[in-house]
């Protein structure tokens, strides 16, 4: 594993001054080689699935574990769009002269070297690599042992495609063990990893936050919310409220708490209600909500469960700080939604909703990196130090300080 | 300890959402609390003084824990440079339309409370209560046994100036132990405390980071180079060099070693040497550099010292590779200097150099907040996660994406 660190740190140096050319040009060449090695992804990926099937694992699991060439088109579709990204390193900004003469601005730069730690989905494999080359960074990978085949085909590409680039392979090590003591290992490289980013369950997080002494970008829970205010337009409300539970079920940032403000309860609630429990989702409701329509009864533990599943908690309050405090109390700052035609509630909101994402009037299932822009995500940060929220180019990067004098001298 | 956890929890959420206005009126109440209680701080400073001196302490160190009226003038002027500056929360940035109609965006928010563990200089305590009360958040002092009732004198001006604003007191707590255990303590608070900022030793830094399972933003080594090109004006590498040593020698921004191209060794060494000692500086040179000059002969370790006093590591390199390569190995990321007429050389060092602070044509000396323009700093990050340099308001804050909708829900 020391080697792996070592190997990582030696190839940060290159890839760090790495022309925006050559990384394009690398992106360009693994796509190329993904594209090329379809019918050995697909063999390697059916070892996998064979081996799931195998151990009986959740059906959800082996859903998201399955490459096909559906699968793999959007492989290659996410490579062109990291390439197509501005290249953010050596970025410079906010130059501005002080008056002793000297003149300071920003460069971003390359975080160095980055460890992610990843479970099942093998096209996380690509995302990890060409983010991290994209932003100028090294990176060691550690899938999970569900996708081991499937992950050492697509290094393969990575590597194939950067060294036609004339980078160093070790620019992307995939780990090629799925030992959970490697783990541990790798959160003990401080010399040569400069974060961890972790994806996965609770527990993978949980553990390596608890057990890293290198710095960890994290994504914990997604407990989203929707609050339907009393100004809200009741149809946009509905539409906005069932797409943010029903779209996607198991993904973070899915809705699972609903509040609904008492005075548009009658308007909104039971519509709503019927369309959920006709696409099979179980409601549980505050004593209120159950006088509107028949549902099951929400115990305080509702209120802080990310369900993941077809499972919605519905609450009526009785204004916007009610349904604020609700929010900054049980939520977990992840991404959380007002609709609301009224200006100054929407103001309140999003000033005073303490997550990382804060919505007016949109789905809470547009919260990721693509859809934001960023090309593609390592993860969705619940952190607020250095990146919140979907993490892109920008979070795997840093900015140091350029000062440009001319000869200039301090007397304190 | 967990009480002031809470309250300081409580005090982040009424702070965040204040007006600038009011955060303005603070500031000024603190400065004129200061300003009245001039008597009663020399008073209680003098007490520290006193055990210092009892206790033997270094004269450095007695030197740092003075408070006179010039250093009282200091304190107010700098909450006045603090109040003047730009509120940062709530700055909203980078808003375009994504394809599916949504508006996406950044807003600045406070990080929320921020546990501050700093040793001997009092005027520490008003510099941080400042920047973290303009930023937005709430803070937990813990000050050095030394400047114990100093820096109690200046707490209680805080709270008094934050009560006159109609803020709570609890916005700035600082404890009233000095007792080692409270540190272990405080590192436990990981439900009210967001991150931890300790400033000191060495000791104290390790110790923290260690410890603490709340992110750090830390200070470890300045370990600053300046390097003088082939190309550089020798008058100019001279004064340069002189500065960023001389200037002031226990502070982490001062040169500790001096890289010198072969070329220029001899247009630039003899004089500089001359009066380096003229300044009372032990020179420790390679091979080459007691060649030129009489001076000790630098070891190995020489190149990873921070000595923090009147002695300087002198190197001679035959390119501007070579310079590079010893700066990122030997140096602590903290601050480097280039002295070069030459473009491309400038470029180089800046884009090659990985540390906090690169300058061209500057004295390292230069590397603080408020040279920079930061108003004051809470310390100069090492780090290359979140705040890199010296930390003022913008190191003290987060972004949360904030989306404006119109109705949108996703189809995937």
């Amino acid at each position: 594993m020391n080697n792996v660190g070592r190997d990582a740190r030696a190839a940060s140096r290159i890839i760090a001054s790495a022309s925006a050319a050559v990384k394009s040009d690398a992106l360009k060449h693994i796509a190329s080689a993904v594209d090329a090695a379809r019918g050995a992804i697909c063999d390697e990926n059916a070892k996998d699935m064979a081996a799931a099937e195998q151990n009986g694992i959740d059906q959800p699991l082996i859903d998201r574990l399955l490459l096909n060439d559906k699968g793999i088109d959007q492989m290659i579709e996410g490579i062109a769009q990291v390439e197509a990204l501005k290249d953010p390193v050596g970025e410079m900004s906010d130059f501005s002269y002080r008056p002793t003469g000297i003149q300071i601005g920003k460069m971003r730069v390359p975080l160095g070297v980055i460890a992610m730690i990843y479970e099942s989905r093998p096209n996380v494999t690509v995302d990890a690599a060409s983010l991290s080359l994209k932003s100028g960074n090294a990176c060691i990978l550690r899938g999970g042992s569900e996708a081991f085949h499937s992950n050492q085909a697509i290094a393969a590409c990575v590597t194939q495609g950067l060294e036609a680039a004339g980078l160093p392979g070790a620019t992307v090590q995939l780990l090629n063990t799925t030992d959970r003591a490697a783990v541990g290992e790798l959160l003990k490289l401080h010399d040569y990893v400069d974060v961890i980013v972790p994806r996965g369950g609770k527990g993978l997080i949980e553990r390596i936050s608890s057990e890293s002494r290198i710095p960890v970008i994290k994504h914990l829970d997604g407990i989203c919310h929707v609050y339907i205010d009393a100004q809200a337009d009741p149809e946009m409300a509905i539409a906005i409220a069932f797409n943010s539970k029903v779209e996607k079920l198991a993904v973070c940032n899915a809705l699972e708490t609903l509040l609904i403000h008492a005075d548009i309860v009658e308007a909104v609630l039971p519509p709503l209600a019927a369309k959920l429990q006709d696409a099979g989702i179980e409601l549980r409701g505050c004593e209120r909500a159950q006088q509107s329509v028949t549902m099951h009864a929400a115990t305080e533990a509702d209120w802080g469960e990310e369900y993941l599943g077809p499972i919605l908690a519905i609450r009526i309050v009785d204004d916007l700080p009610q349904a604020i405090s609700h929010i900054n109390e049980h939520g977990s700052q992840h991404t959380d939604v007002i609709v609301t035609e009224n200006y100054t509630h929407s103001r309140a909101f999003i000033s005073q909703v303490d997550s990382a994402s804060v919505m007016v009037n949109a789905s809470t299932q547009f919260a990721d990196g693509f859809e934001y822009g960023l090309g593609a995500e390592v993860g969705i940060s619940t952190d607020k130090i250095h990146a919140r929220g979907p993490v892109g180019l920008e979070g795997l990067t840093s900015q140091k300080y350029v000062v440009y004098g001319h000869g200039e001298v301090r007397h304190r």
